[in-house]
């Protein structure tokens, strides 16, 4: 069997987003909007070391920003974000929810301003920690499923 | 560096498509519309030992159909299947563009009878095999751009 079946290149710079929820690594990838011409390896259902499943991601060459990174928790709070130096693990930290969330989900209030095709860029801000609840800063509907409101939503686009 | 940020697990059964074309790994999961429950890795833009990138899908405990195969030559005509079987590759063949496609592909014409919300199951019928040439069966129009028509249109949904 050819070489490449069995494994995926060591990255050697980059980020591995790591215990991401089982199946939720495309809604990871949607929220993060990256462009699909990097290089990337994503696991599905792969198992955990502790039992059960989970999905990683591994961008090489990408350093995510902090903010970038807790986008992540939006979609999957147990996420961890590291950093690969030189091949070995330079920082690790566990992505946490934005405070405010701006142009990357979208209200659930069909009669909300930021659904009207204005040249508006949503905004939502967290009001809880325990239940990961948003508000729209617009017309203050709660955001409780935020999976389902991926969808880019700003004035410029 | 924890050894699961270096390796993939190999595959000891299931289905690798190697040499998809860089970036489209993401419409042959669409084309093939496996359920997202599946374990599977995904290389996106990886380096090609035949120089330049490609993508590559491993599905694993996943035994593709001829028929599902051949779809994905709909949206990366060079790709190939390798059915892994006690992890060694028992069986390899190039994916071939197939006759008919039923239920995956949307027209492009607004008018058609499969885009009136009808109890219609979409039809493409290939007329050239060099640029890879659909027609759809009930209005005739000409699909060339299959990638963008991607689209589940069949009479049970």
């Amino acid at each position: 069997m050819p070489k490449n079946y069995m494994k995926v290149e060591r990255i050697e710079h980059g980020t591995v987003i790591d215990h991401i929820l089982p199946s939720r690594a495309f809604d990871v990838l949607r929220v993060l909007r990256l462009s699909s011409d990097r290089s990337m390896s994503i696991l599905v259902n792969t198992h955990s070391k502790k039992g059960g499943k989970k999905d990683i991601l591994k961008f090489e060459d990408v350093e995510l920003s902090a903010e970038e990174a807790n986008l992540v928790a939006l979609v999957s709070p147990q996420a961890t974000i590291n950093y690969i130096v030189d091949g070995k693990v330079a920082r690790k930290f566990q992505a946490e929810t934005p405070k405010v969330v701006r142009g990357i989900l979208t209200c659930s209030n069909p009669n909300c301003i930021s659904n009207q095709n204005e040249p508006i860029t949503t905004e939502f801000k967290k009001v809880s920690d325990e239940d990961q609840r948003y508000v729209c800063s617009y017309c203050e509907r709660d955001i409780v499923d935020l999976v389902n409101r991926i969808g880019a939503r700003s004035a410029n686009e």
